[in-house]
């Protein structure tokens, strides 16, 4: 077993930091630190539904997701720029999306819905599962201020949802891959848990060689383990 | 156990046939039709590779994908009409080239570079998958043509990829699921395996309630099932 | 008098074959070849008309049309991919248009609209032509489906429309050019008529030297043949 | 005979007055007006073709086309605020540019191009038509200054082109159609002719019901005398 | 002091004449020279307000601002065929709005809209400028036509505006820079005055070399003396 | 007089904090706070210039603006989800690129360029000013390292360049403006000036009624004693 290029065991995640609160004006925000990864999550809430959920009492969350130009180690064009988003941002906001309803309980939001945009300001890896992990405390925070506010009137979030990225490096299975280990490995998990410990998504990669049927457990073994310490941390975050 | 909406058993593929070599100028090409879903899958060859790889010897795979606009029981506007590529459109076409390049020996292609346009005639449920099989078929049918050619000069498909949907109905776990009984799905499972049994790509999605590892793995034991046959079926057209 | 590519005599139109009723869930549909010029005619319904008719009591129809990217023999880039369509395409989907409401009775309709949507599998040649003429037969089919539904109340086309291109090629006339044909062409005239031999449009371009107008005169009859055989065609499709 | 609405014959064009050289910096250029209808036609040459025609030795010519937002009754959105070009936009400049090629030898130009832009500062009826008659002699003008500055050494435009509109109104058959009339044509015929009388462009649309051949042959007719009449006009101005 | 490239003195404005109504459907219009910059400004109005004025009883005036292709010494690309406005554009357009409404009363107007469209025919300097003193002679004539006709009851342009530009070119403080004066500039300065000597927009730019506050001040005073005569002009021309 | 919202008096500026070397990749990177004014800037480099200094010998700074979508209190939609960058953007990202030029020896570069990315975390007035105050710390900072890994052989950067606000609000003229206060100024003035007093842009807005010439120099001399204060604060930054 070779040592990870941060000293990391292998089933190790990186640590987190977290700044709640960080943005004035949003419903629920904020500034989450894993490793060197570090995304910025603000919930918005409008007083509206979708066309399609119109007229159905329910409510609806919904995310946002992009890369501030020099969150990466060579400089990303904007997509404002480039006037489209690209298909990886669409896929990543559409995952984070559905990863965030799955543990909402849409029908008691009434027609409300939260918008929960998560910009990366430095990116080291895992930057969709670090979204999908902050964007459910800015959207706990969110949930807090607008049952305070009267808008919720019964509980919206009786689970918790995080995420973590695992993967096979060198023929090695890691947890929680920073970007080095991401850009060389052989198979690429990301997997979306609840408190309970039920699955949200599952999504395996090969980049380049398929994989076993007994590596897909195995990296789903380690992410179970990494998602149960994120629930904690998350959990404390929102009992502060 | 009820039974499903055309009478199949909850571990049965629907009927599959097709028509190889349906289009004049394609170098390769196939109507593949599973059930009621009708996927045109076209093979262009270019002898150039995306800027990436200039110089580096290798070739590439990737994938186009589209609904004709009445291919739904509602018409679809047209992408070309909206003027850009919806997110869903774009993460399926990446999920084919990815699923395709995952059995090709892209180092002995030389710079040559096959693009797999997966044209959806009509849609009933599980088009990415039917997509992934019949661009395969595709695939193989301008491998042979370029080989001949001798613009291929070694094997550069030595395993087979097959994609199949399983998922989560009225509580049952359910094989290739058509579009009635998607549109009530509480779970959507999309495999893609090759031939020798290693997995691709395993995609997982909860609709609504998380699901269990069990389930999980329940369905994919039944994605397993139909895989096999669908990679006969794949043997049995490219030895025609 | 050299031969024709194919063998044909010079006012010989190719040989068209045709499966009415191919897509499951379109009011009418037709896959129409005409040599190998293959295209997919659907026509979708709307209980609604453009704003600018409504309040009005009438009703529309309108055409889009694309090329499959694989049905000519250098793959053709999609326009959804671009971002916008072409020139090319829009002049010919406002022909469609036009053409298909020269034959109906726009007031008779009610506020409904038919969309013909007139997807090329494959282009040989006359792919705007045979667009309206298998366009007639996909909204023929509609009509019928629509009065059996009690949707049209009373008779919207009293007469058909069809229509063929003409041209010179070295020096001689010819009737339904194919694509060979159409390429080396010097004069090309796309003539759109009525059952009853009345002219809906008339387009003639000079793509290199201009013509005279007996060249004109001898064209148009040419034209006037073919379309006689092709509205017997749609008539004998529409009867069966 | 009812009156027209400028008291014109049915017959007569309206009157044509002209300013050239109105531009200080394009190689040709006229404010060129027929009634109410007021194109600015301008040429620029630049010393290089499109790639498809790169080493050919053969030049070419094209042309661009905008209606300023005031010039007509109701204003017009702005194609550049929109973000696109209508399909009516490009259709028009795609006929200018095939109209002006159909008199020039490409193959005499060298590989330079000359662009015609026409923009139309008020609009009347038959705008596209003018732009065709004005772009000729911005082009004729742009000629003779290239000649002069040594660009060209061979004659490039041994015949000019000009074109007009006739259409049947109220049943009755009228040329050089203002926008009044335009407006309730039953039938517009658009007609571009080489000043020896060849055809390079032929368009006769129904707007309503469908024309008879006969009514074709007299639109041709009127046609006739008002091109004689505007290429008379068009040597007048270059011989200025 | 060296002479200026059209003889001028420094604290001179170049030649202004015009021609109003020059449009027959505007309900202002000018065609307005200065130099040999050349603006045509239409005044459209609408009988509705922007969304955010919909129901205050206030009226809104906005302007657009385009370069003809060939206004240009070199060819401008347009900006529809480009798809986007650019940066410039964009800017200088809503320089305009502001400035005209800096002397209109909008409460005055009632939910009537006014849009002056300023499209430069031939650029030779001071374009912006230009747009600014010819839109607002646009708009005195579409208030008067307005009024005549009982849109407006009360005067809305109590205060006329006009603009200019100085500059320092070569060291020496110059008013009214023309191209070839603009292009080599060190520092440029617009101004925007209304007729009793208030200021509606200042904005002065180094192109190379940071200015001293003492420039600042003479380029104010070289542009309150220009605009002063435009003032009067402007004056004479709605008189008329 | 009044007191302000937050307390300062008229001419005092809010206060500044600021971590450098924010972003582990960036060549130079600052979070810049003014107020609640929350700025990331971010500077890249790259070893060329833009097609029109190719050969020049001479270097390029520009700049990059946007706000996050929740920086402000109601949210604001991405630009890159509208598909383009609005006017008001575009404006400010090229005075941020002026500023920044304006103080910089392009010359002394070599063919090497620098883009400021700023990106505003929270707006509460004056981001424009904010941005051009904290892009040239990250300027400077990056100057620093390309000079240490030898990018750069001379003093780029010899000045210094700030930026601020100045308004009148209820006739009374302050100093850097909050959101609440520049939402109801009546004027609004922006000045960019070297460390040595020179001026590289001014640029001053009546919002409403016009303002005189004694108003204009008030707020120019505000501005300067604001700028003298930013300037030592980026010494004391960049000395660190």
């Amino acid at each position: 077993m070779t040592a990870r290029v941060d000293g990391r065991t292998p089933d190790a995640i990186r640590p987190v930091t977290m700044q709640t609160g960080y943005l004035e004006w949003a419903e629920g925000s904020v500034l989450f630190e894993m490793g060197k990864t570090r995304v910025l999550a603000a919930a918005s809430w409008e007083a509206k539904v979708p066309r399609f959920l119109q007229g159905s009492g329910s409510g609806w969350v919904t995310a946002e997701y992009a890369l501030l130009p020099r969150s990466t180690s060579v400089r990303t064009d904007r997509e404002s720029v480039k006037g489209k988003l690209s298909g990886r941002t669409q896929e990543i906001q559409r995952l984070i999306g559905r990863s965030l309803r799955g543990v909402t309980k849409l029908d008691r939001m009434g027609e409300n819905s939260i918008l929960i945009d998560c910009d990366i300001l430095q990116a080291d890896g895992g930057t969709r599962t670090a979204s999908i992990t902050a964007g459910y405390i800015a959207l706990g925070l969110a949930e807090r201020n607008l049952t305070e506010r009267g808008v919720f009137k019964k509980e919206i979030l009786p689970e918790s949802v995080a995420a973590i990225s695992a993967g096979i490096v060198g023929g090695e299975r890691l947890l929680d891959l920073c970007y080095e280990e991401d850009a060389k490995a052989e198979v690429d998990l990301n997997v979306v848990t609840t408190s309970d410990g039920r699955l949200v998504e599952v999504q395996g990669t090969a980049e380049g060689e398929p994989f076993s049927r007994e590596d897909l457990d195995g990296l789903l073994a380690l992410a179970e383990k990494g998602i149960a310490e994120l629930t904690e941390i998350q959990r404390r975050a929102l009992a502060g």
